[in-house]
């Protein structure tokens, strides 16, 4: 009969019974306690300890739901059969705050990515926040619809409907936390088993997220009017992923004539899909926005991608797909069972952003500030030394510079560096690697009115 | 020449310049305008419109931007070459509100599925919101870090070392929008040629899940210490998903020499590992909760799967990974890629809600209260006509019922279904189809203190 020697500590955030069960634990971890060997009865280490027999019986409970000691009846508690088999160490590592990586700031940083928070629309935010983490909205904390709430999809097929031109019905639209997502989503309904054609230069964010899914991923080359279908064609290619509105980073709009060469490329066999990434057709700063491909598609081959990152902000993590009538039967068969990745609450924000009219006003806004950004920045750069040519203009929020051959892109970067102005080599973009002219990347989103003309009249003196 | 005959309506939604692109491009589409005729100079077609010249230029910019037609210098604008490839259909179908599927009501429902709303923290839930929605909070509103916010992690990483015994630093920490994405997100680490055993019955959505993911899923028996080991070695499986804290269905508790068992079998070979889902440790209404499998482990065997689902709410969406060494640096060089899919308001909400004790709190109120249901229900089934034995009482948010075979699950439904009352059958979650003893699943978490009596009272009627 083993007898237990423990000091137990009154001054302590442990319960006593919590005490005598981590003593005993240890104990048998450590092989001082052996199996088969019989343990005092709760009454007798009760009186023992000097604790009540209930405590006793605590710190018992608690080593028999853990396998450490069983009960056998009208006999007592015996130590588990445990055998050397494994050695369970159980101190655990101390937490450490991780140290954020920070990334080196620029005085002036025409990043392509990030958007104008500035003007982000945080009282209307706040505002249907309350709203809807009401109590009596309750049924909101319940699991959703896997593809995302029937309200949002309907706001968002409608607006799609009306701004897009996109054919769109609710039910044809999965909702999503992020574009990596909701391709690694459709990588589950079309398999793997496949090559799909990007241009370069390109999104480059996807076509990692694309070979990383396992998916062979080639390049085709572009020119003024987008993909070079010929070279599609020829590459064996069976889905194309393209921007047909604003292709990044190049700012190509496609024709229709492509158009139609694109589609009927996809027409002509079972199988072939066209990816549309319609991921910013919001800013266009003359005329009306370039309808989407997806509306002109007759045969069911377009997947329309978009997402609310460009037009509300990247954090709020709301993507969307809409099916082709094939997929459709795929994502029943075999997406169904994922979950939604995004919060109801959230979901219902967004819808009600969009239904009260506060999105709609927020992309006017966000257009007419982007235009004035963009008139500014393209009025400047003209002037500067070493540009020959600009490129992508009129919508979005960045442009394209070609710079003059006696100079590297390297070289234009270093330069404006040594100003503080930081601005992008295209070559980041190019997935094949052949030799270009030096084109520069400035993006304006983050770029405040007031910095423009500062930024650029540095880089005039960087490039002289 | 091609004169263009429309009739410009003043009082409608369209601007002049829209109609007069609307329709030279329906006369393209159609076939009337073909391809290389020109069009009239901006100046004649805005006389003979009687519309100013800038509204003419601006209806003819977007049919260029469009490739609809094109400027020749010094001639005028042409329509473009556009073959007869491709029957572009425009006509976009017209927006449906979609029906969504109400499941059919039941008056008491033992769903072990749902939490308890009645008691969700909305108050608190509404003031971090507030607070993490200020204008000043800019920076969530960018993008973040694609493993989650580092301060969330660390409190999530404090939370688990705490509260669960696990071995973990915040950087092992991956954060994810729910257990079925975190399960896509692990895919890409593993890779998908492994084959993963699994428990019968199980979790069978997770099941589902990896199925669907593409691997190889097979089920190993288990008796009342959980998962046989011997039968998980000759299964030929490399990764054996177990849910030592409570297994669900069966509420089976692991002890500590199967344990060591089956962290021995993960050691014996390089590429095995074992998932543990630690769903709902947090509810356990005697003793302390059962520490984790991962803070046993020594070799880097542990993958640690857990959520907020069940101690907060299925819609907050935030589940996380924790992830052993050689599985970081695989997701350093495929995982990384891919964004974060919890917002960065939502992280910083949970953060705030951890690290002021609300958590903590809202634990501690979440079990007593199950526990008074628990306890509640326990006392009552007893009684009750066909119950041959309780089992998976203690923890979690359900018990199992062993029934009396003179009825199948099905009739012993039915009976209640009756009475109004819907219990669930264990054969639903039998992936195997071995022939059972008839056993009932009866869920309390979303039952109302007051229903339970209530529901007890008609199980009573229909099963006498």
């Amino acid at each position: 009969m083993y007898e237990i020697a423990i000091n137990l500590e009154g001054k302590t955030k442990k319960n006593l019974y919590e005490q005598i069960y981590e003593h005993i634990k240890k104990e048998i971890q450590k092989g001082d306690l052996k199996c088969g060997e019989q343990l005092l009865s709760t009454r007798l280490l009760a009186r023992q300890l000097d604790v009540s027999r209930s405590t006793a019986q605590l710190a018992y409970e608690q080593l028999l739901s853990e396998g450490y000691i069983e009960a056998v009846p009208c006999k007592g508690y015996f130590v588990c059969e445990m055998e050397d088999l494994y050695d369970l160490k159980t101190d655990a590592a101390e937490v450490q705050k991780e140290e954020e990586t920070i990334p080196t700031d620029c005085r002036y940083d025409f990043t392509p990515n990030g958007i104008d928070l500035d003007h982000f629309p945080y009282a209307a935010w706040r505002k249907l926040s309350r709203e809807v983490l009401k109590d009596d909205q309750r049924d909101l904390f319940h699991l959703g619809n896997p593809k995302g709430e029937a309200s949002l999809r309907s706001a968002i097929s409608a607006y799609l409907h009306q701004a897009r031109g996109v054919k769109v019905q609710p039910s044809q639209v999965i909702i999503g936390a992020g574009n990596d997502y909701l391709q690694m989503l459709l990588s589950r309904m079309l398999g793997t088993d496949h090559r799909i054609a990007m241009e370069s230069p390109t999104y480059r964010h996807a076509y990692e997220i694309f070979k990383r899914l396992g998916y062979d991923c080639c390049t085709v080359s572009m020119d003024r009017q987008g993909m070079n279908v010929q070279e599609l064609r020829e590459s064996g290619a069976d889905i194309a992923y393209v921007m047909p509105s604003h292709q990044y980073p190049m700012g190509v709009v496609m024709p229709v004539k492509r158009r139609q060469e694109i589609l009927q490329w996809a027409s002509e066999k079972e199988g072939r899909y066209i990816i549309e990434d319609d991921y910013d057709s919001e800013f266009r700063y003359v005329g009306k926005p370039i309808p989407s491909l997806q509306g002109n598609d007759t045969n069911q081959k377009v997947i329309y991608i978009g997402t609310f990152s460009k037009s509300i902000a990247p954090s709020i993590r709301i993507s969307y797909l809409v099916l082709p009538a094939p997929l459709m039967r795929r994502y029943e068969q075999v997406g169904r069972n994922f979950s939604c990745t995004v919060s109801r609450t959230d979901q219902k924000m967004l819808e009600l952003f969009m239904e009260r009219g506060y999105f709609e006003r927020h992309l006017n806004k966000m257009r007419a500030l982007y235009k004035n950004k963009h008139d500014l920045l393209l009025a400047g750069v003209r002037q500067l030394h070493g540009v020959k040519g600009i490129l992508g203009e009129r919508s979005g929020v960045h442009i394209l510079l070609k710079m003059e051959k006696s100079r590297s892109e390297e070289e234009w970067i270093a330069r404006a560096l040594i100003e503080e102005v930081r601005v992008y080599p295209l070559s980041e973009y190019c997935i094949d690697h052949n030799p270009r002219d030096p084109v520069l990347i400035l993006g304006y989103a983050t770029m405040g009115l007031k910095e423009i003309p500062a930024a650029l009249e540095r880089l005039q003196t960087a490039w002289n």
